[in-house]
């Protein structure tokens, strides 16, 4: 048996928080171009949609972190995710030599999916993953494009769905596993998971799926940090070489807590 | 010699009158779905951006009929024409089996412009095109790809520009001639160029550079559309084969005003 060589790809997935601000965006911009090979990137985008909706008279409601998305909402994202965000990212990376491609699921019928349904909550135009073209994806990264993925995805019946940027990046880095050697960059608020939320230098290095069960019974690991590692658990079980949660000014020096 | 033989490729213009309500988008992406071989969609989004900037308290400013893009505006029209009307517009062309791809000129930068200089009239963030990467458009509508693109260009250096739609449509028809043999179809409100304004049905079929000059002569062609085909007659003289006037709802047949 052969061991085959896949090229590296790195998937960096920034929030709201870091594309919305000149100074931080203008920093992942610089930082982001530095990344040597193919890589990709995912953006949300969520403040600023909050902002647009209130200006244009929507009333924003978010239920457990997830907003809920009506007719006029998933206008207001299409505008904010698909448009003001993802252009600005776009032209951004254009003027520092990347060749960046703007795309939500919808082009070239890249990311499908289905509303949501089931749940106690209507979220409304809310759409969870069904497939990723990887195909695809892999044809355009590796004809030296730069995919930047706005967080919406299509029904494939004309609907435009609104979808967690943080599933977007995973589901992306999976089915591009199979493509090439995925490091899928996870950036938040902190250097990475910290074992002492009072200490920002209690970064954990490293988590595996025992380390992480560890972690819960600890009491360690708990909330919202509990899925979110599972995501990055399960991402790794379907062929991601390496999950990284770390500060979106720390993608070049790869340091954070690594999940593998 | 040997005649070159180039495959065909048809480039259809819509206004925002056309992709703005919902029974004529419908009638337009069955339509266009329906063109056979090789095209690309070119559309504009204007009453959507002035309505979207009206609830934004963003004031429209119109001079001889473009619009006059301060930052504000930038980011509504951003917004409106990159988010909201290309992404409609792209679910539903992949609701119909057309693997559209939505382009800014800043997405793998297919079109740079600069920023209009040296007229009476700041425009403001308005784009005149500087190059259009036609190598690049060839390969994606090659490859099976519709693009689907947004009237936004982009300086080079991070700055999105609002551009005409007809020029987005003139200067890629020109920039694909090399590649294709184009038909360039502009679709307004009338069947064609009309002999008599009052007459809906006397459109004249045929206007070369000869009869161009003769219609402004004897007064039957005067006004805006005037320099609407002056256009029509440089992107026959850059190479691109046919150009054609006519209604949204008559792509299919073909029939209207041909240039060449």
């Amino acid at each position: 048996m052969t061991v085959e060589m896949k090229e590296k790809l790195t998937i960096v997935k920034v929030g709201g928080k870091i594309v919305e601000d000149a100074a931080s965006l203008a920093r992942l911009i610089s930082d982001f171009s530095a990344l040597e090979g193919y890589k990709l990137l995912v953006h949300g985008g969520g403040r600023t949609a909050t902002e647009v909706a209130a200006r244009l008279g929507v009333e924003t409601q978010m239920v457990e972190g997830r907003r809920v998305t009506n007719a006029e909402m998933l206008e207001v994202v299409t505008m904010v995710y698909g448009g003001l965000v993802n252009k600005n990212v776009v032209a951004h990376l254009q003027a520092c030599g990347v060749c960046a491609l703007g795309l939500t699921g919808a082009d070239v019928d890249v990311m499908r999916a289905h509303r949501r349904i089931g749940t106690t909550v209507d979220y409304g135009y809310v759409g969870d993953v069904d497939r990723v073209d990887g195909a695809r994806l892999a044809m355009l990264i590796r004809s030296g494009i730069v995919p930047v993925m706005a967080p919406l995805t299509h029904d494939g019946a004309g609907t435009l769905l609104n979808t967690n940027a943080d599933t977007i990046a995973g589901e992306t880095a999976k089915a591009l596993a199979e493509h090439f050697d995925v490091t899928l960059m996870y950036c938040f608020e902190h250097a990475g998971v910290l074992r002492d939320a009072s200490c920002p230098d209690s970064v954990i290095p490293c988590i595996d799926k025992q380390a992480f069960q560890q972690l819960v019974a600890d009491g360690v690991v708990s909330g919202g940090m509990i899925p979110k590692l599972q995501n990055c658990l399960a991402a790794i079980e379907a062929g991601v070489k390496r999950v990284v949660i770390t500060k979106a000014d720390a993608i070049n020096t790869k340091n954070g807590t690594i999940i593998q």
